[in-house]
């Protein structure tokens, strides 16, 4: 199944994708696409349910308990930021309140010079998860993340990456919740972003250095994790960070990304 | 006032202290003490209400969405870490799923050797602030939380602070939320934590570095500060790290802890 959530920012409903692509109404099966539906849901056939019609699409999973981020998670974009690659996973949250749908603007924060882009896969946690040694059965889907950072406040600002990477509209989420089984394997998947037209990072989930089973398994040995959490798992290279000279977003430009089988971002840049 | 959440694990009620310091039932008048009743919280007279009885308190704010921490805000604390008092504030967020009850066991996570105690001034959220210019307008109130802490996850596994610090039971608030104005001043406020008897952190909030105001205004401009979100401000010298040579909690202590106008929390000590 792909699931989605559609509708007024704030106020959206449940939906899912029937087999050609459209939205269908999810409301009247399940309240929402959260921790309290995700390990749940009944039999769908989507054909059977109501059309959505030509709906905005909100973030695919909503009431997103803790949004927990691997950082450095691709050799090579460890490289082009200058850090060593970890021997076990680095971990960060994001706040939750900078979750934003896959279309919505990406608003430059007040004073901001650099921020930057980081196309992501996603876990999203479909039962909890402590001391986990069987890291996929944990795992509802996966869906695309853009973890929108500003460079700046991550790194010349003192302490932990935080600052950098918490404003809101810095989490785009979706546009599709892909149920695990659906996807079938997340390796090998080409990942991808352009700023205006011009791919920025081109990579593959080939090269992740620790893999969704066991960041799952990993993570749970230090807080457990929640149905409705959700893991970004790092960044292959290309972020504006790494490139010489360095380039980063202005207000006016469009990022466009992608992860093959998790469908497209497309997000307008503006200013505050 | 001074609420409190009363009752079973996971099924607190909310509640309001009478000036006899008994327990009042306070669940045919809100539904919860969290963010959507903390803005706008009807005229109350305790005496008027239902004594809940003997009850066990649990974490005194329900539903918090963020738990945003500010690091080496005491100067003497930072020194005792060997770190560098910051020049800003250090921010970092705990998991939410850390949050227990004031007088709820802290459990030693597996393999843990270096946990930690901290005992901190919280502030409660209650209006959404965002890039705030008057940070005492959105804070609801105060109440205590021991940011509890394994060293060797935070310091010794690569990356940031997240690993030592989102622990199920590492973040006891409570007992109370007392509300801003029946507080009055949080500065100049003894703030204590003892093992087994023995003091170890015996501080005023006089030395935090950055101030309740200052701080809901800086952290929102990183990120937007919702009703019901809690900023833990940081702890004064005496943790176990710092101590020569270092202590650490065992399994089968005991930890009290207070800071003037706010109760004290008791805490025994469990392995996992």
């Amino acid at each position: 199944m792909k699931f989605v959530r559609w509708g007024e920012a704030g106020a959206e409903k449940p939906g899912v994708l029937d087999s050609d692509g459209n939205v269908r109404d999810l409301s009247e099966v399940v309240s929402d696409i959260d921790g309290s539906t995700l390990g749940a849901m009944p039999e769908i056939v989507p054909e059977a349910l109501p059309l959505a019609g030509d709906v905005r699409l909100g973030p695919c999973v909503g009431n997103v308990g803790k949004l927990v981020c691997v950082g450095l998670n691709y050799a090579d974009h460890a490289a082009e930021g200058g850090w060593d690659v970890p021997t076990e996973p680095v971990l960060f949250m994001k706040a939750t309140t900078a979750i934003s749908g896959p279309f919505d603007p990406v608003i430059l924060p007040e004073g901001s010079e650099k921020t930057d882009w980081e196309v992501e896969l996603a876990i999203v946690i479909g039962s909890r998860a402590k001391n986990a040694t069987d890291g996929n059965a944990h795992i509802a889907g996966y869906c695309i993340v853009n973890d929108v950072s500003e460079r700046a406040w991550q790194q010349e600002m003192g302490g932990q990456w935080t600052k950098g990477k918490s404003h809101d509209t810095f989490a785009p989420l979706g546009p599709w919740l892909v149920t695990a089984d659906e996807l079938g394997d997340p390796d090998g998947r080409p990942i991808w972003l352009e700023v205006d037209g011009e791919r920025m990072q081109d990579g593959t989930t080939d090269t992740m250095v620790f893999k969704p089973k066991f960041i799952v398994e990993y993570i749970s040995r230090f807080m457990t994790l929640e149905p409705g959490d959700v893991i970004a798992t790092g960044t292959p290279p290309g972020v504006g960070l790494g490139k010489s000279p360095q380039v980063f977003l202005r207000a006016g430009q469009e990022m466009r990304l992608g992860i093959e089988g998790l469908g497209e971002q497309r997000l307008p840049v503006r200013g505050a």
